[in-house]
């Protein structure tokens, strides 16, 4: 019997037809069975008279599965595997925790801090294999990457693969998926999985030049049946419908509620679906967002979209540290440090990027290669400091251990735990109000400078004088 | 004869009626005339029997007056003055210029450059005097200065002079002004007068313990004409009806329109007139409001409000430079720079503001002092830098000599002078696109450092390497 360990995947292959279009013409999936328990899953064409199948158990024991096809030969299949505990560093999809949080299947949280490589699969192995490398440096845990390949500034050259076969005439036929681009882009997908990296897939988005961006709805509803048959089974997969889906001309707000809704259904495993903003932001609200992907660079806001949609907020686009021309492309190391404290401080998750000028056009925000930002090391710090209690932080509107209450970035864990970024501001000094009866200890976080020092223990009501400068934050732990 | 400097004063003291209440009862004003034409100016009780009557001529050559009295013993005086021009450094009063700029009466440009000491008129001798020597020394030429004392953290000590007498229970008699406090009053609008600052008087605010805030509308009133009659004939005057206004319980939209008109209707010399907000502005395109002032932390909206009233626009509290608690008061001086920067080359002009904490509460911002930050000294560069071409300077909503136009501060005159301000980004490089057929000196200005650095000579299209740091602006001289 075919062994497989919790939230990987097993995969079978079929013979099946190969006349007319396969892709159009053979329905193929399958029902995954253990005891009462049934899973809808969908096979997928991967050329040659190859049918493949693919399923991710989340449980352990005995599933069976069951095929259906219009093939006679792909119909009434059978067969067995033996699901078995995940190994140590394998903790299953992410998904929804406690409203606004995310955690893995297995119930470690999981600490959102992100980075883009828009178009990182499409510049070839060596470039990709140098990507990689560097994700396993650095504090990564989440990549947005696009499946089409991207066309815009710094962007001119070809993808090596595409994900449609050509027709006679050079054009692509946009119902002929290319097998050899999917399985390429699974092998990165692969990659960042043994990296427990989190593979945000940007399913559209409007830089285009090859006509990805407005085919067909038949054949949109094509691709992501498609997308969601191949990739739906590897564990680190989201759905991020489209990278500023307000700048896609061809497509409506209906077009969108529709796709949604075939990710849901088609999903045997249910990854986090989102959808990304230029200017104007989709309703998060709607049932089929489960977490509001965002644009915006104004951290500060947080806690009004954590509070409007009610679900886990991750900033993704807040600008990128770099030196280009365009504005969004050129903020200092330090700005960006500080939006990722002032976001995570106020609930949500931030997204990283890096859009420094390279003699080649080699930029990482789109195409990987390596990092020379001085921001990836003190978001490592700002992960270091926080991993252990932002699942519990609560976010509050004024930090409510001063006596002059501001507002700024704050949380706390019950009477047990404050913490205080004071931004971009120089404060000098703060008269604390704490909690009666509980001493705290005090300690000062440079988040630039990636320094903790002590400042003792402090307790009610005193002043405590800080150095003047920004991007200080104060930490207390009640020590009883 | 009596020989007057243009737009200095003349001062006249008659003896008149003691008995009931002079400044309610006794009517007493003068028409000033020089040739056909005619102004009419408002007297004051000046206390123990004194009535004064004060006169800024801003035409050289013979002026008559003769006063008009419900009180036989003022009515009828007549008298002459010789109006002599100007010495040098008396410019005039600062009125409106080419719908978005300000000019002295002369025509020399005026280049706002503010600060704030609220209640530094209410601090006694010493630090008055203090405060004065300190801002002779500064790059300011405006100065936001209340007329009522404030009651606000740390601001609780007691005014030496009020400016009103008190009535046997300890109140105020709202009737009956103080002349003491008025005289010393002028007394600093003088010295201010002669150091070339205007005073931006604020008439109301609402951080008040005495009952200056909500007083009766007729009281209201009578402050009004009382304040034009004694200090209008100070060309350094402007009128700030308010500091932030909409925070005044007591008042209405209506009171503050009645307000603006009394002053229009009162102030023979036309001084300017503004009114500031807290968070909702007032709305600054009615006509009785010469330009807009404005408390507002992003200077980028300058050139939105500009197009809005088409009149000047001053962001007259964009935040501090300090480092108290509130977020208010304490951005770094480079940020306040920044902000400078940024408001001037989109076309507004920017108020300064200190609030470092002092062992005895004494803060730039409301008592005034001395100053401690880092800001001024760049502030100072800032009007160095533009001080000769402000008035002629047409902000570009983007920057129209770069390839890629973005919207960064930045504003030309004509095709002769373009200059691009690149704010918080740090920009490494850019293409320039230049109108053609000009050669430009182009130099690298850091705001910061205070540096101005030749670049050589640019022409059409090229791209520029440019320092990977923030707060940096290009300037292009047309050389031919």
């Amino acid at each position: 019997m075919v062994t497989i360990e919790q939230w990987a995947f097993g995969e079978w292959t079929f013979e099946g037809p190969t006349s007319g279009n396969p892709y159009i013409d053979v329905s193929f999936s399958a029902v995954f069975r253990q005891a009462n328990r049934e899973m809808f899953v969908r096979g997928f064409y991967d050329g040659d008279g190859e049918y493949g199948l693919r399923f991710m158990p989340d449980t352990c024991g005995e599933w069976h599965f069951a095929t259906t096809s219009n093939a006679p030969e792909l119909d009434g299949q059978t067969g067995v595997l033996e699901c078995i505990p995940a190994q140590p560093g394998n903790h299953g999809p992410v998904s929804v925790w406690g409203q606004t949080r995310f955690a893995y299947a297995d119930g470690t949280p999981y600490f959102q801090i992100g980075t883009t490589c828009y178009a990182w699969a499409h510049q070839g192995v060596v470039l990709e294999q140098q990507t990689i490398r560097t994700l396993a440096e650095s504090p990564f845990n989440k990549l947005r990457m696009c499946v089409f390949p991207k066309h815009y500034r710094f962007n001119h050259n070809e993808p090596p693969l595409y994900a449609y076969e050509k027709k006679a005439d050079g054009s692509f036929d946009l119902e002929r998926f290319n097998p050899a681009f999917f399985q390429h882009y699974e092998d990165l997908l692969a990659a960042l999985r043994t990296l427990n990296i989190e593979a945000d897939l940007i399913l559209f988005h409007p830089y285009d030049r090859w006509g990805f961006a407005d085919m067909e709805a038949e054949q949109d509803d094509l691709y992501l049946r498609y997308i969601i048959a191949r990739f739906a089974a590897f564990r680190n997969v989201w759905w991020s419908l489209a990278n500023e889906y307000d700048l896609m001309r061809a497509k409506t707000e209906l077009d969108w509620d529709r796709f949604f809704r075939i990710v849901q259904a088609e999903d045997p495993y249910h990854h986090l679906r989102s959808i990304h903003n230029c200017r104007a932001f989709y309703d998060h609200s709607k049932p089929w967002v489960t977490h509001a992907s965002i644009q915006h660079s104004d951290l500060a806001r947080v806690g009004e979209w954590r509070m409007q949609y009610g679900k886990p907020v991750v900033d993704d686009e807040c600008q990128y540290e770099g030196n280009i021309e365009n504005q969004w492309g050129n903020i200092t190391a330090r700005e960006l440090t500080h939006r990722f404290w002032e976001g995570t401080l106020r609930g949500g998750y931030v997204g990283h990027g890096e859009t420094y000028r390279h003699p080649e056009d080699i930029l990482w925000w789109s195409k990987g290669g390596v990092l020379r930002g001085e921001s990836p090391a003190r978001i490592c710090f700002l992960r270091d400091v926080l991993a252990d209690v932002v699942q519990q932080l609560v976010p509050m509107e004024r930090a409510e251990v001063m006596l002059e209450r501001q507002r700024y970035a704050s949380a706390r864990i019950g009477d047990e735990y404050f913490i205080i970024y004071f931004g971009n501001s120089q404060v000098g000094g703060v008269t604390l109000q704490l909690p009666p009866g509980n001493n705290y200890r005090l300690e000062l976080i440079d988040t630039w400078e990636m320094t903790v020092t002590p400042l003792g223990d402090v307790r009610e009501e005193q002043y405590i004088e800080l150095p003047t400068k920004p991007n200080l934050a104060l930490r207390f732990t009640a020590v009883g």
